[in-house]
């Protein structure tokens, strides 16, 4: 299989973005990775779309040809990749794996998401179609309320109070201080944390990512190749996608995301490396508790310890294994089908080294994981210099 | 860049199937194609599905996971595809390029739509996010509509009687007596064509392919692995996907799809064949005037020409190019995501020899093509005994 580099990055800021629609957001982050590849435009053969709700919620699908289109690329290959939170993964899969087959030389993965632009219960709606319409929604469960339920049965399971995520929130909102494309620019506090309105019991306003506008691009090569384009590619060295019943009451045992574990470890295998090989993780802090059963699935704590990582602060820049540098989900947002392309957008500066205020120093492998709905669907990226 | 065969096919009848719901329609297609391969389940690497509407009428994105699980594959790799009318043909293209890379060595890709079980607006709503949201919906035209406009700007610009398309409809119909899993069994004359009721002028409701459900799916195998499941894999000697602009007033000719050109170029290229080595078609004959535009755009007729063919019969199954030979999505039906693969399926039935009463004698080299929209995505599949 032939390897495949990084050698373009861009995005948009995360935002209420009222005066953008899908394309025109597709559009600015496409052509930031495309001059930051300095490739010419007549050599991209091909552009995945990761997209979850524009059919529901901008009444546009067939956003591939569309964007394709609209950023100037007429005529190329171009189709939309969902699966659910995890579309951004997704379609970073579908372009390695239109590189590595050697279909396409160089291609553009553009990860993209419009939710303000339409009434929030429209986008309650669409969020919760990520989760089992027959077995959940269809019984009055919102997704939130579906995460909170996974929430609390990992309060009662693991004895840790609630207090003990505080530091998730707490570290992604300091992180996203330093980078101009996050949400909020709003250090909170842990009695900030504490005191948050509740949504749905027991998950507040701060263990929650925000509804947002965005997008952001990647520009894949044939690594063989990418000496043409820059001096500093970035190696796709290891990339994994595994999956999980949709319903929770599906799954074995409901602390634990069999499918993060699954992805991760295929992942470590691919690259040759294990969790303490990874200088940072970009993870899919969606909630907090997701958080904790991201860095439990991948080794990085015991099951039933994740939250010690945060109550040590063993999770910022400097520390032991550094977690949603740029704000993560939570304080850059989360506009869900874009959501996997930013992490791997944020790996990527911070292997370049470009990461300012929150640079993890001498970070040579990065870890992006992107998780679609409450853990059935779950894509790992590793990343290295 | 390693070879791929198609091993197993499997289908759904396409119909009115009140009773299946998505994933059950999927779990029915998915089983006959593992079974038809002979391989074992635990050999299954991914599943790729193309469907289009789910997310917007069945309140139900995710179907990878979800179909994943429920057909007993819990934990592989699993998404969505979706190219509006041509997500099953781009869900092809993501099976082949994960086996091409190495990535997996066995994929299962199914194309599957439920949109009877929906109030009709919102089918009608559904069909027209293919289309472009800003620039045709919003100003009033519907899917039917817009191909409305096509067929007139055709007959104005080539002065060809509406008679001219009948054959098309006829042929389809007729061919469809013969496959089980057609939608109609019920064989139409010129003079019933003539006199069907006008949906959108000049389009009347046998130009017009049916509303309906139904589930396709392919196990896809390396090449060098396929002597292992059956001794006739077929193989997919070309493939290749091409776009244009979604709205017919952004493109330079409206009576020319650049993209089938464009496709049907590249693919013949890949597979060192012209269209006179084209032994049998499997076009996107979702209204009479694609099919035509399909015909002259992949080289089987010059512009303006294509009813030629139709009105000669040279597109039955024992003539010059054999179209619709198992009844196209006018008569075998056009679940809309599931169609691109139902022409896979369909080609490889006759290549197997198969295809009983429209079997296209000493049947080599098949073709299949899936239009998104009314042109604007286009994925070509050139396969080979």
């Amino acid at each position: 299989m032939r390897e495949v580099s990084i050698i373009g990055i861009g995005q948009t800021d995360v935002a209420e973005q009222w005066e953008k629609s899908v394309k025109e957001l597709a559009y600015d982050a496409i052509h930031a990775a495309v001059a930051d590849a300095g490739v010419e435009p007549g050599k991209v053969g091909a552009l995945y779309v990761g997209n979850m709700i524009a059919g529901q919620v901008s009444a546009q699908s067939h956003l591939g040809a569309q964007i394709a289109d609209f950023a100037g690329y007429k005529g190329i290959e171009a189709f939309t990749v969902e699966a659910a939170c995890a579309s951004g993964g997704a379609a970073v899969r579908a372009g390695l794996m239109a590189v590595a087959s050697g279909m396409h030389d160089i291609v553009v993965v553009c990860g993209v998401e419009k939710m303000t632009d339409s009434i929030g219960e429209q986008v309650t709606g669409a969020l919760a179609t990520a989760a089992d319409a027959e077995y959940e929604v269809d019984q009055g469960a919102t997704f939130v309320a579906i995460n909170a339920l996974l929430m609390q049965r990992y309060l009662y399971e693991y004895k840790v109070p609630h207090s003990a995520f505080a530091q998730f929130s707490v570290n992604a909102h300091k992180n996203a201080m330093s980078n101009p494309h996050a949400m909020f620019h709003m250090p909170i506090s842990t009695e900030r944390y504490n005191k948050s309105a509740i949504i749905a019991p027991p998950i507040n306003v701060m263990d929650s990512s925000p509804i947002c506008d965005g997008a952001a691009a990647l520009v894949l090569c044939a690594s063989d190749m990418a000496a043409k384009y820059t001096s500093k590619p970035i190696r796709l060295i290891g990339s994994a996608s595994a999956t999980d019943s949709l319903a929770l009451h599906d799954r074995a045992q409901m602390t634990v995301l069999s499918a993060v574990e699954l992805s991760a470890r295929q992942a470590y295998e691919q690259a040759g490396v294990g969790p303490e090989n990874i200088d940072l993780f970009e993870l899919h802090d969606a909630f907090t508790i997701i958080a904790t059963l991201s860095l439990e699935g991948s080794g990085f704590a015991p099951r039933g310890e994740g939250t010690r990582l945060a109550v040590d602060d063993e999770i910022a820049p400097h520390r032991r294994i550094p977690i949603s540098t740029r704000g993560g989900l939570k304080a850059r947002g989360h506009p869900v089908g874009a959501t996997g392309v930013y992490q791997v957008v944020e790996v990527v500066t911070q292997l370049r080294g470009q990461a300012g205020d929150t640079q993890v120093q001498n970070a040579k492998v990065g870890m992006a994981q992107n998780i679609g709905g409450s853990g059935a669907t779950v894509v790992t990226h590793i990343l290295s210099v």
